[in-house]
């Protein structure tokens, strides 16, 4: 019998080359098809609900699975486990619905983007930050952040080679918690329906070259209009980025 | 002219033999001394508060030097992290009375250690915690604390191959923050007047025979009694271990 499975997972990406099978490179996605082969003595496919790249973390990615093999999901969850590098784990694994996909029935997600804006990083948040040396004006962030939110056509923040149909997106939440030291980073914290490749991350870049006080607030509005790619800053470093939480 | 300087450190552990330099791998010391040399022209010693263990990571490691070259507190941080790995970081520099040790100095230390106990461990704390998955009983852990505040001869926690003039050692407080999920970790911070060989780890392990029920809380105080460290329970990990603070 056909058994549609819901695993929830954590990883450090910095080791791999993104969720994606690649030609090359070890995947996240590769790591759990291989692990379920043996368990389901057959090719499993695995659907995640983001594609996160290379060096882009996950403190609750969401997969989706179908079974034939009768296991039951604690036993599934520490099978996996036992095999999966200890950079990914398997938090959780539940019965879905059947017909369930993780990345077609999500209907938003939330990502968050983190700085350590101190003249030294910590050497314990080093991988899971961007490291960002001169302060920045958190308040102008903010005030940049606002033109973000909505629905806009998002095609100035989009990364090179994607394909997609539209480039309309909806942000719900952008918003900035301060950090301190060197150890506790500024996390800015975005929820929207779907978001372009690389899209989080360049909004990240933007949003910092307006802290530096490179470019004033205003800017943002205006690389929104220009809907080129050219005219946004630069991708915020993958080490920086997390997906928190998939919104079904 | 001779200047004292303190240093403050931060390390992760994970990749060195500990603090003190050996005849074989890389110590966080001999790594700030090499760094030193070309600045000073010469060999610098450098004297810690703590000889972690390899593996033992420190949130704010002491370090005393003295300096004849003319170099300013800031530029000097600054040219040491340029060379130090990411997992060294100088976070403070600044001006000693002559004379400061930063071991002969300090009036105390605290230490805190830090454990996941989960089913499984957050691929961004497992390098930073001892993973235990049997649930642990904090309040009989509490417990047995007690009896190890106060001044005893620790002995029976004592690790092996050390030489020590006394055993005799001054907790003042030892005390439990409770953990969540399986990336907030249940955390012993335990101030004193100063630590055996492995005393912090080995406590660490003898509660936690305590937690998982091995053991009444009682127990502990016949550990102590002993003065025999077969008694005690394992060493804990370095992994959880953490130097926290050095007093003056």
């Amino acid at each position: 019998m056909n058994r549609s499975l819901k695993l929830t997972l954590q990883y450090e990406g910095t080791e791999y080359v993104g969720w994606q099978r690649q030609a090359t490179g070890i995947s996240i996605q590769g790591l759990l098809e291989d692990a379920l082969r043996p368990i389901e003595g057959a090719h499993v496919d695995v659907f995640g609900a983001g594609r996160t790249d290379a060096g882009v973390h996950a403190l609750a990615q969401v997969a989706s699975i179908v079974l034939t093999v009768p296991i039951e999901t604690g036993p599934l969850a520490r099978a996996l486990n036992a095999v999966l590098p200890a950079d990914v784990r398997v938090v959780d694994v539940e019965a879905a619905a059947s017909g369930f996909h993780a990345r077609f029935s999500a209907i938003g997600k939330v990502y968050e983007y983190r700085i350590v804006n101190a003249a030294t990083i910590s050497p314990f948040v080093r991988r899971f930050a961007w490291h960002v040396v001169p302060p920045l004006d958190v308040a102008a962030m903010r005030q940049a952040s606002d033109f973000l939110i909505g629905e806009h056509d998002f095609a100035a923040f989009q990364g090179a080679g994607a394909v997609v149909k539209s480039t309309k997106r909806t942000i719900h939440r952008l918003d900035w918690r301060e950090g301190g030291g060197n150890d506790v980073p500024l996390v800015m914290r975005v929820e929207g329906s779907g978001f372009l490749r690389h899209m989080v991350r360049t909004i990240a870049g933007t949003l910092v070259q307006v802290g530096l006080g490179r470019w004033p607030a205003g800017r943002v509005r205006e690389i929104l209009d220009s809907r080129s790619r050219s005219s946004a800053g630069t991708t915020a470093p993958a080490s920086g980025l997390f997906l928190v939480r998939v919104l079904y």
